[in-house]
């Protein structure tokens, strides 16, 4: 039984299908919980965000995704809210030997989105997590369009049309797949977890 | 006749003080202007930051040299909320040619400051602008003690005592020196720009 | 009459076509000379990478162009010795106050390129070189068609056939405004270093 | 039974010193093998570096720890060779599932160490390894004194004397005790890949 969360913020919506996307990968894996918990900018009063439910959460995973769309070259202010009101938990390493992964964003193929996944890699180092990356090679059917190692990358030209949002079925299957190896990884290192301390 | 402008987040004020140093230092430049920014959790509202007449002074600017914390590996939120209110200007490319710098101060003589930095360098290429970094070596005199080279770094010992923040000397100084640099620079930048189109 | 230098390692030929486009934009601004460097394995020995001609031409130019394929996430290995050999030249900061601009080339749209105009970046801050982005939105004739800000990216299939190497027609625009961005600011750079002391 | 595997290139010494240590923390957890494996310029033949043997090692390994002192901004081109001599091995992803970690050492407390790692942990996902971070918080012992989160981080100032290289007592110890985690984690990471097929 291993726990696997996914927190991210959408603006638009499409980190929001790039979520529901790997949290389908996680569900996919025998015996594990998924959460599934969306950031939003009215969890934030005067700056700082808080959402105690969220927290716990977190707390009770094995393992934490992290998404936000690329804004302006990094994460969106709205998850940098939620990333600093866990500076507390970080003190405390609350979530040490958990592992992470995260993914990202935007309008251009590049798009400086490697830098949201730099700084989420960053994050997590610094609360002691362990970083799983997305593992996949690109292939001919769209998996892994992009080029993204650290973590999984989607892409989609900006539409000012107003028609809901939509994600390319490569990035789409390359979210699947990087749930699914999550998932099956924090079974594994729960087992690990649950022998004698290390 | 050239502007500067420094705008910066600061919670417990040191980078509050680093600031100040940058401004002194360009404040020093003959016929320049200073304008000293303060982002502040109450322009957010719902997660999303406003001033419009902090923007006005920034669209005015020659030079705009953007400094915060590094809160969990990487600007503080409040700062990244301006920078995302910023996004509107960037799709005119308003601030293009612009000169832009940058500095940021943490807890440790590390502590993952440059990540900020490159992060403020990214977003100042996505708006167009030309980076001027620091310029300046380590020397035995303290000036950049830390050895950060894109821009400004500051480091304090994490005090609880409640006493008002201080800021070490040869960070003050390497401040002073980045805000002198970029008013000269500045200075010489604008007379190009009266010159005919580039 | 400004000087710009191209200077780059490239293996399967698509960074050279990068390089010539850049040079050749360069080139179309009035009064400039342009230099392309190559470095080649041949220069290195015991994994030390020397040339001298290549160092003095550098010496004496306005604007340095650093130029590498993206190989496993960073700079070709052959162009980071180039890099290190110029660790004297850091040393007594003889390139300070020259501009600085970075090109990329690498298999895939993202491909981890992002990572390496952040490290030519990095390295020309280290030198106190002033940077200067690619400054072009992505529009619909290809130009920055991959969404890259601090410098410029290319990207091709990989193409085993044996072929010659082509380029991306909306990279080599892209590259070719790179360069003649570069020259038209090293023309004003010059002018003003050609004034009193700064 | 598990293996662990430090590959370093070192100039002055000093990332040799930080090596053994992490070794030395390795061999510390029981049922350990150790390899410590130093990358030198004469494996480097017109650029591109070539070790059979070594290779051999790392493909046998459950854990690869790579070092490299931060020169220019960037880890070494002589370890970079090594990197891109794995190029064939990451086109085949033979690395993958791998536990990685890294560290890094230069002149001074920032330094721009924080870009080597960084890129240490780029690579590591190209070959879809598993990134695991020194996770220790910054103590009174001089354990993490630098405030470094993705790996380890060493400083020494620099000694023309030509007296032996010394490495700082808080630098060494978080070194070993970052070799005795990644031990810890390979040997439960290598009971879990005991068990069937992910």
């Amino acid at each position: 039984m291993a726990r696997v969360a996914v927190v991210y913020f959408s603006g638009s919506g499409h980190t929001h299908l790039m979520a529901e996307a790997v949290a389908q990968g996680a569900a996919s894996v025998g015996e594990t919980t998924v959460d599934l918990l969306r950031i939003t900018g009215e969890q934030i009063t005067n700056g700082r965000w808080r959402d105690d439910g969220v927290m716990d959460v977190l707390n009770r995973a094995d393992a934490i995704v992290f998404g936000s769309p690329t804004y302006m070259g990094g994460v969106a202010a709205q998850f940098k809210a939620f990333v600093d009101a866990a500076s507390g938990i970080w003190f405390q390493q609350g979530w040490k030997d958990k592992l992470a992964g995260g993914f990202t964003h935007s309008g251009s193929p590049s798009g400086d989105k490697q830098g949201t996944l730099l700084y989420l890699a960053i994050n997590a180092a610094q609360h002691g997590m362990v970083w799983v990356g997305s593992a996949e090679m690109p292939d001919a059917t769209g998996v892994n369009r992009l080029g993204s190692f650290l973590g999984v990358m989607g892409q989609s030209p900006l539409d000012t049309s107003g028609a809901p949002p939509t994600l390319d079925a490569g990035d789409r299957e390359t979210a699947r797949r990087y749930g699914q190896l999550i998932a099956q990884i924090a079974q594994r290192w729960r087992q690990v977890a649950d022998q004698p301390e290390r």
